[in-house]
């Protein structure tokens, strides 16, 4: 009996959401490719294309943008809780919490799953923005129906309309981290699902997992690094010395791409950009370099920067703090979570891997004043 | 590629905590038979024996159970929580919520995961008796650390000392849940613990997939369903019924065991003294009927009472309500969940499977005034 360590190759589920060709670099999302949509597309155009498996009409789009905006305050409860809650906590423990209290608010049993993915996808960014607030002691910014999603996540976050290249970026960002196959929080959520346990509860799972480093706290880490490195002459030396204390370079390597994560590809166009424009071209320079030397020591190993390389610098170019990157990160890959979980429940069947007994048995309970 | 469907036989890691034999129905912790922990062991000793691998000596056990009794107290902003949340909801998405508010409150980075199993652990009962009350307007009853963790909980419970039957089933039912090899919830827990996150939201995916109807909220369902057949007389008729319309027994059945649950056989007695105890004689009639019926028809296909079947009743008679059974499952799995995570931890891998993409690809973007 084989033990199948973190279930590498192991196939749990069929999907015909999202396809990785780990070897040639390549993403789709329902066979259109990450390439056009991040070019062409919008958060609220690939959250429908997930959710329904098909690009929508124009009356579709504008019909379903209408609804994902009207979902975006939050019940009392939670802004209660957000205002009282620690300033100084981790904010995906946050949304954590955040998101569970959602569950006990939503007692509409007649609500479709998708009904309930839409409103979890629209009050994310409002939870995110509000506690990023208070946080700072800033007014709360309420979210504002008229806006796309991109442009109110901006608006609530920062206080005022975002520029439309700032609008992009955030679309093109959320675009990409949207859906990626299996992975862990992506499993956690139907490992939990799979119980027939809420949706909320679903959700609840995936957040847990994506606060990891290994996961979706990864873009947090690489944004350090760059800072840490401080200036673009210190890359080389600073990169030698991680490798050589065994320590891995932040936001490279992933288990399927064995080249450039074309996620990275895209996003280091617009970070180039974004910083420019936020006066952190320092910040890209050193992240630039530390590609460089990074692929020229790991790159025949198949190792090479992936999504979590140029999203954080990204993220902070529109004005998210580190520590809040994976609630953003949160924010997009909800829509392939709740697709995920939608497709799984169709042939729903238990999770219940097993686990090999290495141990003893039979051995004799003695009495406690017998033992040593 | 083959899709392992609910991870059925795929071994996800070694272990030496806890042995089923599904053959013939036993169950092992740490090498020593449910049969011998259930009769002669408490929660402490028990608790002990699957943390630390071994028994513990008197002055040990003397030491854990004051570690334990200490951390009973609830953080002022969970009991806030637990004041002002809706009295309507169910106590698996409260306990959830509070567990990930613990998270939130507990900023201390020095101690060990031991230490902060220990403390969930203490104050999980806290959390449910809190919240039993206060749904019920009755005060709330705080924590006396000169009780035993089971005598304490029934105390905090109903609003008095348990007598000496009363405890010593709270024991063995909580003895009797607090492991399992891997399920669902366990393997959530180490879905999310696998990717570097913290313990509490290791345990709050733990939580989240337990609430699932067909993991922990089977003992409730198992109650509900004696209720409604309300006669012994009506037994045979409703099962037979059930059958033909391709409804499972609620309790019967088991992806490992397939004959008895040992679980259930212990319970079982207890499940009839305590019954009788508490004026629910007809209750008890009633499941034994129904085990007799299932056996008679399910037997030969290896589907037999679980754990669930006869827990319902126990946690019934001590005065928890149907829709509480589930938190009082966690209550004791945290055990359990907590030693999986530190034993995978200790030789940690990513888990993160695969999905098979079964659609197509290289489709082409069609603007969105072509599309129809």
């Amino acid at each position: 009996m084989e033990i199948n360590k973190g279930l590498e190759n192991v196939y749990v589920k069929e999907t015909s959401i999202t396809y990785i060709d780990g070897e040639l670099g390549r993403l789709y999302y329902r066979g259109y490719s990450i390439f056009d949509l991040a070019e062409l597309s919008s958060f609220e155009e690939t959250s429908y294309l997930i959710w329904y498996g098909k690009l929508p009409t124009q009356s579709q789009l504008d019909e379903f943008k209408k609804r994902l905006a009207e979902h975006r305050e939050l019940p009392a409860s939670i802004v209660d809780f957000l205002k009282k809650v620690r300033k100084d906590a981790n904010p995906m423990d946050v949304l954590r919490t955040a998101v569970s209290m959602m569950g006990i608010e939503d007692n509409n049993k007649s609500e479709s799953l998708l009904d309930k993915a839409i409103s979890i996808t629209a009050k994310i960014p409002t939870i995110i923005s509000y506690y990023h607030r208070l946080r700072k002691n800033l007014d709360l910014v309420e979210p504002r129906n008229d806006l796309s999603h991109a442009e109110n996540f901006l608006y609530m976050l920062n206080g005022n309309l975002p520029s439309e290249i700032e609008r992009k970026v955030l679309d093109v960002a959320l675009i990409l981290h949207m859906d990626h196959e299996m992975n862990a929080s992506t499993f956690a959520c139907l490992v939990v699902a799979s119980t027939l346990s809420d949706i909320y509860s679903a959700i609840v799972g995936g957040i847990s997992a994506l606060k990891g480093p290994l996961h979706g706290a990864a873009n947090s880490e690489a944004l350090k690094m760059f800072i840490e490195i401080g200036r673009v002459e210190n890359v080389e030396e600073y990169i030698l010395k991680r490798l050589e204390n065994k320590q891995r370079i932040m936001g490279f390597g992933h288990r399927i791409y064995k080249t450039y994560d074309p996620r990275a590809l895209i996003l280091k166009k617009y970070a180039k950009d974004i910083t420019r424009l936020k006066g952190l071209e320092e910040l890209y320079k050193i992240a630039e370099r530390v590609e460089q030397v990074g692929i020229k020591l790991l790159g025949s190993k198949g190792i090479y920067p992936n999504v979590d390389f140029y999203s954080g610098l990204v993220f902070y170019s529109l004005g998210f703090e580190p520590d809040f990157f994976p609630t953003v990160f949160t924010s997009a890959r909800v829509v392939g979570w709740t697709a995920q979980i939608m497709e799984y429940l169709q042939d729903n069947r238990l999770i219940r891997p097993k686990a090999k007994y290495v141990g003893e048995i039979g051995k004799t309970y003695v009495p406690i004043h017998n033992r040593s």
